[in-house]
């Protein structure tokens, strides 16, 4: 190329050079390839301890998922432990748990040979071999206790029909063959014994903190209870700290599952009860029973949660939780939900909560705030919904009022809404600017709620603004959902644990009265006068009136995206802080994350 | 695995032997990627005549592509002529053709050696190498006219920086390196010499037809011009079939481009005179001239047009454009637009366009039907939209009346919007279901409509629905864009070209003119009576006072996507068919495709 700027007929020679550069720029890619399948299928196999994640799939055990996440290649490795096989199994993913439009690994044997692949379900759930195979077998190995299957699976994998790993909640299915099958094709997903397990995959690679050298444990545990005999059980069991305990710190808590029980025990939670109540009475029993006294209804300050899959919670070095001491109840409530679907009988347990706390407070106490949206019925979502957005704003105008100028830290957060939530994010914005996301779960699901410590701590400072999105899925409803505290109604709330604790309990809001009149007036004269606007009528009533035409749910949706919002910017439930905090202009967003 | 089953004790022996098995599938799929590879490097280079389509990429033609497109492996080979290279060049594609954004191969020397390579332009214009390799070296060869440079590309790499290379418009952009660089990175793309050319990449793969015997030629050119010494001109040329030219069928026809001004010559159309008047006058000039008699207003009768990169345009074997004949008019209006950015004077031009027709008539005559919005105010467009979507439906009714029974077959189409036309497609749906793109364009430009054979013939039933989705861009103007005949105003249309030829001219739609009056009403109530809704204002005048917030600009797509239509379903833009057409219920589509 340089000799051509001077003389046009001199021949040109650097071109077929230039092509053996790439030719053999090719080559070294492959070679490289090849080392590290090589590597990848004699050498590096994790070993069993390398795997700190575990999670029963079936109710029986008789599959034992572990896993690793390796960040740095964006990979997950999976450990299968097969207790029981005959004819092979499925392993895989799915948006929410079914068994169409799957993505799977799939492990069959004809009665003579056996196949393992990377197979799709389609729309129908028939299965298909994946064009593409990277679901990568890395080892199967034979032990006493069953066989166990290594396999690895990036979290994108750039092909359109395998699912895309992402933070949050991860709908794990899986189903045994019982019988030989002479193909994949040949596998009738329906006929087979099937289920799904709820887990967070890409836990976050935390360090675990320095624990302090005083260091105590108590444990929260049921009194070796007999699990009931049916699908649904929570059950709640009241505990007392010891008279005259003084104010310490929570620095950490882990499951204490009894053995056996690991497929049982879906997830346990401490609640503390309300200080001013100076007794509480003792229980030990269904939490839906008669029997239960009312006044355990005032236990319900989170003090420790726990899910299936999730290991130990650790506090941050700089922060604990605070229990005990002067304005604090002694009283603690343990619930435990046990899944039992196959209706095990007279399987007793003692599963809890091991806390570990520390006399020696650490520097800051810490807090948890509620974001999202207010309960309230002017926040609705119209029948027959696939995916209807929902969005509560904390302003930056609350923000710059209750925070310190330091600002907090966020280093954990639980997902909340009712049955229809489908999704639900927080992203944190700086002058309109959206700067990261606080907590995302893409497949949320209602029956899965954990505390996620965060991969990172998010700094909050005064004048940010958190925005906390749900979408909802209604398409089995007739009637529209209002926002309220009902079942059946809806919320969408992020429960952010932060250090150092502020007076900010709250700080959620919700659409503008006025302008909700205003809609439902417009709706009523576009639509010919269908609506009842008499003044009495409530708005659950007035929402149920209308008549869910395209142009009534879009013109709802574009409401919420325009409308001026009611601000809850609260110390506790009932008090605010002074400020004006009706008919507040929505916060304006230039620049969105990807 | 089958031992299994009849005895749980007996050792598992496969695993192992299923390990090596999967190995071995890797080490075959490498052994063909590596034979793939040296057939691609040595063997298989393609010829020179292999390289079907080409077009000059700067006004200047110092760089010449020629492609060829591979549908059995979703890839193009280009060819890239260089004839005077100094230190390099950019080639690539981007959205609109601009430099931010971009995909690029580039060729680059810091004065000793030279490199190629895979790289993408950041949001800022910067240059970066490109993770992944996809435009792929396959030969550079020496001539004496220059540096050919052949390369290939897949459709889609499934690297998120790649350019996805669809049906329709793909902006090519490019550049030249006159000093050596360092680095890529050391590119400052804003400082070359550099600039874009549209194309339609993926021609279909079509087998030309079997041509008549009795064939004969016309050529429709400019009488050896000299192109004016501006960048942009639109020359007109009055032409006129021999007296008594009985009817004929056109069965093809191609573009004849004086040699040398192939950079210059942008698009050609010969457009038909209207059969009612007996004569037009004679005239060779600039379209915009004021010499330019008025009567050639009346020529707009499309029978043959050509842009840039297109090759011969073949009629379906069974059908011919008639022209010639009584009720056929015998003068002919040949357009040229000449695109001369850098103003050379004095050059002469004699292009125009070669038709083949045939005496002995096919058995059908081709039509063209107009599908998409009718020119009217009521469908307009906000300020400010980087995306707004605009539908007009051609509705099962109309299709219904109008059509034969056996049907009509679409073979070609011709997109067109005004300047803030984006995107255009056409959907055909049937019983609710979308069926498929008639055609489609994801990269519409206003200045490149071609008429494009489609890559299969698309037949439509009576009862059929054409729905045609146009996308603007408004981001550049401050008041609503009304729909109209202005140049400022906007159109979604598109002619196809089908056959057997029928009365149906216009299948167009708009949205009813009450419902947008309600619409006003509404808005005027929502944000406290700001519109003026007294009945003499005009509706683009209510349209221009709309207060364009976010809720005004919702509600809007939200009544074009629910209000009932007016349909156009006419014999002649005036004449409609007999019936119902105001009022009428928008297409409720059950099925989409993907």
């Amino acid at each position: 190329l340089p000799s051509m700027q001077t003389s046009r007929s001199k021949p040109c020679s650097c071109p077929s050079f230039r092509l053996r550069e790439v030719a053999s720029m090719y080559f070294t890619m492959i070679a490289v390839f090849l080392v590290i399948l090589v590597v990848a299928l004699q050498g590096s196999v994790p070993r069993g301890s390398d795997f700190p994640y575990k999670v029963p799939l079936d109710p029986q055990g008789l599959l034992e998922l572990s896993w690793n996440v390796s960040y740095a290649e964006q990979a997950v490795n999976f450990q299968l432990l097969v207790r029981e096989l005959r004819f092979g199994l499925l392993f895989g993913m799915s948006d929410r748990g079914e068994f169409e439009n799957a993505d799977l690994a799939v492990l069959w044997s004809d009665g003579h040979n056996s196949y393992f692949g990377d197979a799709w379900s389609d729309t129908k759930g028939q299965l298909h071999m994946d064009s593409q195979q990277d679901y990568q077998l890395l080892e199967a190995r034979k032990a006493p206790e069953g066989l166990y299957l290594l396999f690895r699976r990036s979290f994108s994998t750039c092909d359109p029909k395998d699912y895309l790993i992402e933070d949050g909640t991860v709908h794990l299915i899986y189903g045994i063959l019982e019988k030989p099958v002479r193909s994949l094709q040949a596998i009738n997903i329906s006929a087979i014994h099937r289920g799904l397990q709820r887990v967070q995959l890409l836990k976050p690679n935390i360090t675990v903190p320095d624990l302090p050298s005083d260091m105590k444990t108590m444990e929260i545990t049921a009194p070796d209870i007999v699990i009931p005999s049916q699908e649904t059980t929570y059950w709640c069991y009241m505990a007392e700290l010891p008279d005259g305990f003084s104010k310490h710190h929570i620095v950490m808590y882990e499951p204490v599952v009894t053995a056996g029980n690991e497929a049982l025990v879906h997830h346990m939670e401490i609640f503390q009860c309300a200080a001013e109540f100076d007794s509480f009475p003792y229980y030990n029993g269904p939490c839906d029973s008669k029997m239960k006294p009312d006044r355990l209804n005032y236990c319900r300050h989170v003090l420790a949660a726990w899910a299936m899959g999730a290991q130990a919670f650790y506090y941050p070095e700089e922060a604990g939780l605070a229990f005990g001491g002067p304005g604090s109840s002694r009283y603690l409530r343990l619930e435990v939900h046990y899944h039992n679907p196959l209706v095990f009988k007279g399987r007793r347990d003692s599963s809890g909560i091991r806390l570990y706390y520390t006399a020696t407070l650490r520097r800051y106490d810490a807090g948890i705030m509620e974001l999202g949206l207010v309960y309230t019925p002017v926040m609705a979502i119209p029948p027959g919904e696939s995916t209807f957005i929902l969005t509560g704003y904390c302003t930056d105008k609350c923000t710059q009022l209750a925070l310190p100028a330091a600002g907090i830290r966020i280093f954990a957060s639980q997902l909340h809404t009712h049955l229809a939530g489908r999704k639900v994010v927080t992203v944190l914005a700086r002058d309109g600017k959206e700067l990261q996301v606080v907590n995302a779960d893409g497949h949320y699901s209602p029956h899965f709620q954990e505390i996620r410590m965060l991969k990172e701590v998010v700094p909050v400072l005064p004048g940010d603004e958190l925005i906390t999105t749900c979408t909802y899925n209604t398409e089995d409803r007739s009637r529209a959902t209002v926002g309220g505290f009902g079942i059946l109604e809806e919320m969408c709330v992020n429960y952010v644990h932060y250090y150092p604790q502020t007076q900010l309990e709250l700080c959620k809001s919700a659409v503008d009265a006025g302008y909700l009149r205003r809609y439902f007036n417009l709706v009523n004269r576009f639509n010919d006068e269908e609506v009842c606007m008499c003044p009495q009528v409530s708005i659950p009533q007035q929402f149920s009136s209308i008549p869910w035409n395209t142009f009534n749910r879009d013109v709802l949706k574009s409401l919420y995206g325009f409308a001026p919002i009611s601000m809850h910017c609260n110390k506790s439930s009932a008090v605010q802080f002074p400020g004006e905090w009706e008919k507040q202009p929505l916060p304006t967003i230039t620049e969105r994350l990807r």
